[in-house]
């Protein structure tokens, strides 16, 4: 097997413990044998639990040494929580590591430098962007600002309403990508709301499946505002309620309790907040083929008088979601 | 040559007409040989000028006996401005006719059942989907309803904003889509704009080329309102202005001017009467990657209160045009 075939299995590895393993990285790994052949497979466990490569070596047994780690992070040559895996990989008998990106925290970095002291070859960048921009982009903007990363997430019509003039919004979009939305919040640490769309909709802001029941990994909810949440509101009782307007007050506050990927719903009011402040790292749009006319619009207050001062972003993507366009886009830089 | 290849050869000659033929269809066709070689080449003329056979044949000239007429539209049967081309194929001594699309103008009809009489075999709906839905869709649209198609064409930031608060519009989409909307007038009869846009914006209509020199084909500029243009607006001579604001008045006084196609320019108050009306048969959205938060939205008063009422559409293409996302949708049905 190549380094890219098992750096591709590493990613999917790695997408199965996205969302669990905050402030930790979701890290994937496969060990291959002398002869090239995939013999073990890890993921990052839970935060305290093993890394991806222990996981990986503790599958393969006695099949790794003399073999390759494939891994999609430079390997940790600390002690965390958890021993360096650095030593682990030595003491396994790895030949050879291959990871896609460098460590960018300080405190952990080193591990390329350790293994080539120890005479293990190392490559760095295979599928470097794959996972750069995939399962690792939230936690390498956290390790490099101490920000949790935000990607803000919206529902309209192709004239960009996200609701009827009579405030009617169920549903703008199709059923695919609201199953889409619930999938991508079980794989992330928190959803943000403004007290505005509590009192609106009472959300439960919970990750469920398609029959309705809440999926096994739940994000947490977060409201952001003055106003006391209403009396036997969903959230009353389950949400972390910040009493702010300020977009780095909450993601401070959320950083400090391990949070590195959130999802930011809604309202317009709380978005503009966001992106004034330069603070929306990638939006997610959802534009259902519809026409409204009328009706609020997705975002409201971005800061931006005149068509000079707009928040330009770059396309990475747009695909199908059922019926509606799903346009992935990133601020430019 | 395969029918199939010959129709796409048949395709693109109709297309180099787009624009130059209403109120006749800009057809296409190849004349190939006995032994499958294309050995004529034809589109429609302008207005009472020769129909695409009788070019193809033309310049087949003898090789075109035993041979087969490759045809994006039933040959007609009916003395109209010119022969029917059911007669020259006749003569021509074609054996086989393969056409796309079948003649909705029951006027015209009845072409196929001239040329199964006269022993010629006739295949009907080779790349019928490509040719209805591409250069004949306009003129199958006017054929069928006596009205000419609409494309509502709008540029609108990514939250469906089509200027900044302050009014600044220049420019929310890219030089790309620019051009292209200049290549696309080109191809069609009217471009229509309310009268607030001419007092807004002061457009002069015309499609220009990357340098600013006009365009060979020139689409009718109409301005619809009320209200006087302003004193040495550029449209104040060139313009035909409809003092309605009703979509089928307008349309109804283009039909009569053998206008097949338009373009609906703008602005948003045009584009809810028209879409409230049932009168827009595409829209052409182009969506610049950008977040304005305030300003005006692309469409007003649509009479959409309710979200159940909203104009659902149906995506039929989404591609990049530079930077920004080009969304073409029709009605749902």
């Amino acid at each position: 097997m190549t380094p890219e075939d098992a750096m591709a299995l590493a990613i999917a590895e790695s997408e199965r413990v996205r969302g669990a393993t905050s402030p930790n990285p979701p890290v994937g790994c496969v060990i291959l044998d002398e002869g090239g052949k995939a013999v073990g497979f890890g993921a990052t466990r839970p935060i305290g639990g093993a890394h991806a490569e222990v996981m990986a070596l503790h599958e393969a047994g006695t099949k790794a040494r003399g073999g390759t780690a494939v891994v999609t992070l430079e390997p940790c040559a600390h002690y965390g929580r958890t021993p360096p895996c650095t030593e682990a990989l030595k003491e396994a008998g790895i030949k050879h590591v291959v990871h896609a990106v460098s460590d960018p925290n300080p405190r952990a970095a080193g591990g390329a430098k350790v293994l080539t002291d120890a005479g293990i070859t190392v490559e760095s960048g295979v599928l470097e962007q794959e996972v750069s921009r995939g399962p690792l982009r939230a936690w390498l903007h956290y390790a490099r600002t101490g920000r949790p990363h935000v990607t803000w997430k919206y529902a309209a019509s192709l004239d960009g309403r996200v609701a009827a003039s009579d405030g009617t919004s169920q549903w703008i979009s199709s059923e695919t990508s609201r199953r889409e939305v619930h999938e991508l919040r079980a794989k992330l640490d928190a959803i943000i709301v403004g007290s505005g769309t509590v009192k609106a909709d009472d959300p439960a802001l919970t990750a469920r499946d398609a029959g309705g029941m809440p999926l096994a990994r739940q994000p947490l909810p977060v409201v952001v505002g003055m106003s006391d949440l209403p009396r036997g509101a969903k959230l009353e009782h389950t949400a972390l309620h910040l009493r702010t307007h300020d977009p780095d007050e909450v993601l401070a506050a959320l950083a400090e309790r391990g949070v590195v990927e959130v999802l930011l719903e809604g309202g317009p009011t709380l978005a503009g907040a966001f992106l004034r402040a330069g603070r929306v790292d990638r939006v997610l749009a959802y534009i259902a083929p519809a026409l409204l006319g009328d009706g609020p619009a997705a975002v409201l207050g971005a800061g931006v008088s005149t068509i000079t001062d707009a928040v330009r972003l770059t396309v990475e993507d747009v695909t199908m979601s059922g019926p509606d366009l799903r346009v992935s886009a990133v601020p430019r830089t």
